[in-house]
């Protein structure tokens, strides 16, 4: 029986994870669950997945934990250094599902001598990947990714050798703008932006997709994750949703990994490892679907593609202050502060001010300066203010 | 440097083998040679590729080989015996392109500790898989797919482990009555029959792919060369044929093969193994292709399908009569004896005429069913005379 740890198992992931695990009783064991804020939810899930141990990050909902586990003999803990000792608990799978910077710290705190992490945080790649690859091979711990993307290349991957890769493709489902032109998306509102084709998914992710700032922080985290030059990576437009990512190879070769677009199935591919666990996850139909479609992205339209490009080019510390103003921008389009272009444009314009420099050496380091690029996004962000329609 | 036999040096493999290995210098040392009738150009071949021996199939010729070659330093032979020869000598690779089940016997003599077998010929597998396969694994001999569908599914294999596999799909490309009418069908000539789409290929497998027979044959390989129940392989229609093959797993997940529609690239894959070999293949371009499309393959229209389908699950001798009987039936058809249908009806009548009984457990068996099924499918071909157009 397999020993697993869920750090994020209130979120949607958590839950993807809590079906899976409920339909393939037997195979594992939950050693620690962590949560955000919500200590009712965070014990529901501690005790629906068995867990020996439950670390609530918010400190204030410690008490509201401890009373809602009492009696089931699942132990407690509330603050960081909660979710630390959730993560370095023995295991053999440690899921990462926290969302934001804030997944940094426990991730790494999690890697231990042939554990595996199945990795749903996109900061850990996109804010601190050189540190991040390799203090996992250090500590020779293997990171599983769980975005469908990389998951779909990962598998790919098993084909040949690494040094014969040619070209590594994301596919993106192009976003609710695909099809508008630059006056359009320049007018969209929140409401225009959140409206994703074919994935359901969290408000900051959503807004990503619309933008293509998603794909852009995706080649950044499949460079890290995959270690091949820059130019060897690219994203072309795929509607459907289906092929999630491509892998071609030196003598003409192109291996896909394809799924119905669903978490359920990268999250299960990782937890099998190096098996296979059955799954009632929906199936793939090719002929039902009748056809597959794909197109070159369109840079002009979506800048944020130029711009994590030239984040892979530079590499450093780019893609950490990239990210930190990307969010920060994000909240300013969703509160109405700036336009869908003012989010890319505060980016550029945060990147400009902050010099790339080395990449973070620590994951102090890391949330130091993805801190420090929070504020300088900030204080740009008048600047971008009339151009929100 | 690897060595290299190469069975069907003159035929269209053989070229696009020695182009391959032109384009690859210094990788790959030529041992042996054999073609089956034409000795100047097994000669050119010889001389070409830097063979150390070539082999005649046709006795007759073996006069003229070894005058073409005097001088060169070049060993040759004539006769079936010179051919199982060059397919024993040392190899670390022998590729087995001779076509028809003249191909099986040199095949097999091909067999040796360690050595791959790039198998491009289909007799092998339809005509003795049971037989074939048991005895590469008996004497630790690894085959390798050709074919760029069973190619494509080797590929995408490596990404789990084979007890994981829920379902293997052939791709077909439908061939060029993919969207005509039964009627139209029946009142097919062979020029209509010999139009295929996609692949530029001799006329028997191109008559082939009209009745979807061919796919029907690769089912049947696919079954020997992965070892999976007959109900987890399919095949859909594909019509760009860039989608070769797939494998699902049990967690959902799918991984495919696809290539640009050009034999270079699975030859390049099996010689290249286990690394890859850069090459000048055509590239696959999804942006530029824009679709792929998929359809279910309809069996009453083209029910080869469902007589391959009911070789598989019967097992035994059934696919090697089924194979015999085809080749004679598509022989009649391209002399306008019969029409396309009288092909399916023909391999049908047969298969009732002779009862299924084991697999053959030898070459000589299976050389003996061969021929006793060719004798009653030419007995019965007069039955089916009418139908001709």
């Amino acid at each position: 029986m397999k020993r697993l740890s869920l750090l994020g198992a209130t979120g949607s992931i958590g839950h993807s994870v809590a079906k899976l695990l409920a339909d393939a009783p037997g195979l594992f064991r939950v050693e620690a669950v962590a949560g955000g804020k919500d200590a009712k939810a965070l014990a529901e899930a501690a005790q629906a997945l068995g867990a020996r141990f439950a670390a609530l990050a918010d400190p204030a909902g410690g008490r509201a934990l401890a009373d809602a586990l009492a009696g089931t003999g699942i132990e407690s803990g509330a603050g960081p250094a909660a979710v630390l000792e959730a993560a370095a608990r023995e295991a053999d799978v440690v899921v990462s599902a926290i969302v934001g910077v804030a997944g940094l710290a426990p991730t790494v705190a999690a890697f231990a001598p042939g554990r595996r992490i199945a990795l749903a945080n996109k900061e850990c790649l996109v804010a601190a990947g050189t540190f991040f690859m390799a203090e996992a091979a250090r500590l020779g711990t293997e990171i599983l990714p769980v975005d469908s993307e990389h998951n779909a290349i990962f598998q790919a991957l098993a084909a040949g050798p690494r040094r014969d890769v040619e070209k590594v493709t994301l596919t993106a489902s192009g976003g609710p703008f695909r099809l508008k032109g630059r006056e359009e998306i320049a007018r969209a509102t929140p409401q225009d932006a959140l409206k994703h084709p074919n994935w359901s998914m969290g408000a900051k992710i959503t807004i990503d997709s619309a933008t293509l700032m998603n794909k852009g922080l995706e080649l950044i985290e499949a460079q890290h994750l995959f270690g091949l030059p820059a130019e060897r990576f690219e994203a072309i437009v795929h509607p459907e949703s289906v092929v999630h990512g491509l892998v071609s190879f030196i003598d003409g070769s192109v291996v896909a990994g394809l799924a119905f677009p669903d978490m359920c199935v990268p999250i299960a591919h990782c937890l099998g490892l190096p098996d296979r666990i059955a799954t009632t996850c929906r199936r793939l139909d090719l002929v039902a679907l009748g056809r597959l479609t794909f197109e070159a992205p369109d840079a002009d339209r979506f800048p944020a593609l130029r711009l994590a490009r030239a984040a892979m080019e530079a590499g450093g510390a780019v893609s950490t202050t990239l990210n930190a103003a990307n969010e920060v921008a994000v909240a300013a389009f969703l509160q109405g502060r700036i336009g869908l272009y003012g989010i890319t444009d505060a980016v550029a314009a945060t990147l400009d001010r902050i010099n790339g420099g080395p990449a973070p050496a620590s994951v102090a380091e890391a949330l130091d300066m993805d801190a420090a690029a929070r504020r300088a996004t900030e204080a740009l962000l008048p600047k971008f203010a009339a151009k929100a329609s």
